[in-house]
């Protein structure tokens, strides 16, 4: 993440504010940390990239059933995960000013006191790094005493590997399979950024791929192959888009693979989501620890065995800012520019426009007939009346809706509609009758 | 909630674990106070119920719009909304065992040192009732102080107020329209309990419908009206469901109407839902202590004003506990008793069983080219090879599967095949290719 290109950035916050994507978090009251509310289109787009990741990676499979774990667990999972101990930040603190610092990342920060400044520059004295724990803590129940203790998780894996025995025994499913989850995590991170790329809260969407041992390098392969397609299938760009396996050295010391799909934003690359061989680390670990065998019986060897684990693991709300910055585009026409987002249909927050080409002779009527009708079948459906009807185009280019239907004098005698392309701006005649399967067969042909 | 019907309850409880509906939050630690995890049926009961609302409330209508509001917000928003000074329940102390008790429970709870005698008995002195705040905290950033402090919010609703003038700017809306959002809350509950029913963490799915003053009543009687439609067109018996309205004493001083939607669990009557008056109440708080103007400007009349709000705001986990207790049937055959859930089909975590009617002669192989047509094409596909076709049925009626289809000799040759109704254990024939149109046809007219 070395570039810096300030200026795309701030155009698609601008963008998300402006038109109801996202917003910054309590807003009046002078927002709070780097924390933001999806608003009306903001939270369609993200249903969508939630459906779509739920869709392909549980529904339409026979080898992968869904979960949803709490938030709170019992302290003890945090403690045998590893995460009490070692999910830490170095930091140092500045003995004049008081400023608490990032070790590895003194030079981005500056002193709170002096803050042209680095820390060490008010000449306060600084002290040895120590680690600070990013989960969250707070207390359960009416003591706030060291016995009640619990954490916001960090990570929605843990919940999956809890549950391996309950969902083992209750959904008559073998290895190879998986266990998804869709969820808030929480990172009290020291220098969370870039809008809602490195946020403390944060929407998770992992999987848990239980294999024989034997086969953890083809499933490692598959999971990789599979996730980076689902991103182009759904319209990402691949030349903005790569693998990058990490090296032994980063290799976490149970893990045999480990790569980052990365995208490549305004501000650089970045880890859009990981995949990691996490062998039988953890069901070995948290089988220890309780005393409950967390295995897998073969009948037909008559072998125990402790499967290993293939994770998919990304951010809902990268996701999101990824779609959203892929999709961007200021397109140069012969008289002006546009701005539109090209996303994939499936993806759009809207997906049909509708406009009575003028405000009478029955045409917003009709018009008002046209949505309704789309709407209750499912299409999710913009009806607009104000303003000339080429800003009306513009204003849905900017928030991606793929088609806009215009009902003009003709058709209240023919039925006919006019039906307009986001991507191409072409139009096209249809019968208000075939309007379902015009879209239908629009949304299946779609192509970047 | 006087009547104690454990039995029941403990029964629910059971097929929930059995049959990966509802597990024990970390089980194999012992469990964390009154928390639970979805497992497989129940992600995808809890998904349903989820989608079944915000279709109705938000994809359906051109007057309301979604939002995801974070869950840490600025502190500011708690005091201003009363949550920090008023959210909270009397607790008093007992000075010799230590013990902390809620004040209007004093009977319901054990003595922690002698749990078999109440507070007191250990003849303890016991402190005055102090106010106990329900908010979760926790601190933001790498300082434990109290410049540092959040709190994990209690409801959804004040993420709508402060988000009310964005979405009045973005999203080209008016009065009278509403913003819907579903997501997590959590109360430090002292006495969480029966079952998903009250838990420390939960799931609110709550809507702020903003009104022309003069509109209150009127909408207030149509969301009363609209919300208890919901749960009677999915299929909750009317018998069991039944709207309370509060008297004087009950209102909130700045309500003119507020009732609960209530349903009589095997623990007695529960409240699933709560419809409230809330007037400029919110809004105009916020607006002072923000110094954001939270009005609306009129076009048309040329005048500012505060809407007055209808919130009606329920919770997904006790929507799930509602959906599986009222569907919940041991219903009595001439030689035995089948436990069936009779589950609205858009509920069902599960909408299709396919069987091949014996493991052998190419019927396992038909049977799973249909099940992977049929979950392709969109439906929630079980595929069951094991044991006798009776009991596969048994199984699914359990799980509320709505229709099971099964693949015979016949099938091979003339490609129909048996479909087999839950509610009525009748059959029917079907030739696959039949197959999605009968059971949309199925769905449609699906009655309780």
């Amino acid at each position: 993440m070395a570039k810096q290109a300030p200026s795309l950035m701030d155009t698609i916050v601008s963008l998300c504010k402006r038109r109801g994507f996202i917003f910054q978090a309590s807003e009046i009251y002078g927002g709070i940390g780097n924390t933001y509310d999806y608003g009306p289109l903001g939270v369609e787009l993200k249903r969508r990239v939630k459906d779509a990741w739920w869709s392909r990676t549980v529904t339409v499979r026979r080898d992968v059933v869904g979960l949803d774990s709490a938030i709170l667990q019992n302290p003890r999972v945090w403690e045998v995960s590893g995460h009490v101990g070692g999910f830490s930040d170095p930091m140092i603190d500045c003995k004049t000013c008081k400023g608490r610092f990032r070790a590895d990342h003194l030079d981005q920060l500056a002193c709170p006191e002096k803050p042209s400044k680095h820390p060490g520059e008010c000449h306060g004295e600084l002290t040895e790094p120590r680690s600070f724990n990013l989960m969250f803590k707070t207390n359960l129940g009416p003591m706030e005493d060291s016995g009640s203790v619990a954490y916001l998780r960090p990570e929605t894996a843990q919940g999956i590997f809890l549950n391996f025995a309950n969902v083992l025994s209750s959904a008559r499913i073998k290895p190879p399979f998986g266990i998804a989850q869709i969820g808030k995590s929480f990172r009290n991170e020291i220098t969370p950024g870039n809008f809602v790329f490195r946020m403390r809260e944060f929407e998770q969407a992992e999987m848990e791929f239980f294999v024989p041992p034997d086969e953890n390098d083809q499933w490692y392969a598959y999971w990789r192959d599979e996730r980076y397609r689902w991103y182009t299938d759904l319209g990402i760009r691949a030349d903005k888009l790569r693998v990058r396996e990490h090296d032994q050295k980063e290799l976490a010391h149970y893990s045999t693979a480990t790569c980052d799909i990365e995208y490549e934003y305004p501000f650089g690359w970045g880890e859009l989501e990981g995949i990691a061989c996490r062998t039988d680390f953890d069901l070995k670990r948290h089988s220890e620890a309780s005393g409950t065998t967390l295995e897998y019986f073969d009948p037909q060897t008559k072998e125990h065995y402790t499967p290993y684990v293939i994770e998919p693991a990304g951010g809902i709300d990268r996701m999101a800012l990824t779609f959203l910055v892929d999709a961007y585009e200021e397109e140069q026409l012969e008289k002006d520019t546009r701005v539109v987002l090209h996303f994939h249909p499936e993806i759009a927050p809207i997906t049909v426009g509708v406009f009575p080409l003028v405000k009478k002779d029955g045409m917003p009527e009709k018009a008002m007939e046209v949505e309704e009708d789309l709407r209750r079948a499912g299409f999710a459906t913009f009806y607009d009346e104000k303003g000339a009807i080429g800003r009306r185009y513009r204003r849905q280019d900017e928030v991606g809706t793929p088609w806009c239907i215009t009902i003009d004098g003709n058709t209240l005698e023919n039925d006919v509609v006019t039906i307009r392309d986001r991507d191409t701006m072409q139009q096209d005649k249809v019968q208000v009758a075939e309007l379902r399967a015009y879209i239908d067969a629009a949304v299946r042909s779609w192509k970047r």
